[in-house]
């Protein structure tokens, strides 16, 4: 059930990127009166940016104009192998209508219909990984 | 694709921690060189506390004696139902020789076999919920 050992093997920032581009969710992570905090969110990318949308209330627009994390991931939790990516970056209101507008043909609101916030978060750091099976990797 | 609309249903502690411990695997999400990060883990409860285990060298250990966030997920990236729960507390390193055996047992090691510490993290808070379809709501 637990698998076998894994190596971990860095990601570069490319690979890292096109990961996070094809994760179907991922989540912000914040912080929020002083506390870690963390929200799973459907997002995009535009070039680089992770484009995230949220409602009025969300907790995640108390973090416009910090510094957030964007995780995404896929790790089996079975065989444990799988990668993480963690993009770091500003967070900033998209007041832009036309960019809304775009942006919410391409996310769908996850509760009910009601999110009318767009957020974009600019990395200035993109790191990920993966677990590798040893005996793939030695088979590589 | 993106399913019906969802409405947020808030999970008691009770049913909040209940989920956390069928979860497979979470995240911790703590502050490192004062940016937010995560790391993906896996993890068994003891009562209402969350064990994890990890490397010498892990970034968890640097939020040792900091409030924490843990938190859980089962979203279907399809239907966009689910839930998520967020436990929001101290980490401790776990210095008992006997607790590190007992939880070595119960939690194997997810990269290579060099993962000796474990963290105890013990939450003041926990919270959850649960996205609920409309139609299914609608009928219980």
């Amino acid at each position: 059930m637990h698998g076998n050992p894994h190596r971990q093997r860095e990601l570069t920032p490319a690979e890292a990127l096109r990961r996070l581009g094809s994760a179907p969710m991922g989540r912000v992570v914040f912080t929020m009166h002083a506390l870690p905090t963390i929200r799973p969110v459907s997002h995009v990318l535009s070039g680089a940016d992770v484009i995230i949308r949220c409602h009025r209330k969300s907790a995640v627009l108390s973090a416009i104009d910090q510094v957030v994390a964007f995780e995404a991931d896929s790790i089996d939790a079975d065989t444990q192998a799988g990668w993480s990516v963690i993009a770091t970056g500003m967070a900033s209101l998209i007041d832009d209508q036309a960019q809304q507008d775009g942006y919410a043909e391409l996310l769908r609101p996850w509760v009910g219909q009601d999110q009318p916030r767009f957020v974009r978060i600019h990395p200035e750091i993109i790191t990920g990984y993966e677990l590798v099976d040893e005996d793939t990797a030695a088979a590589s």
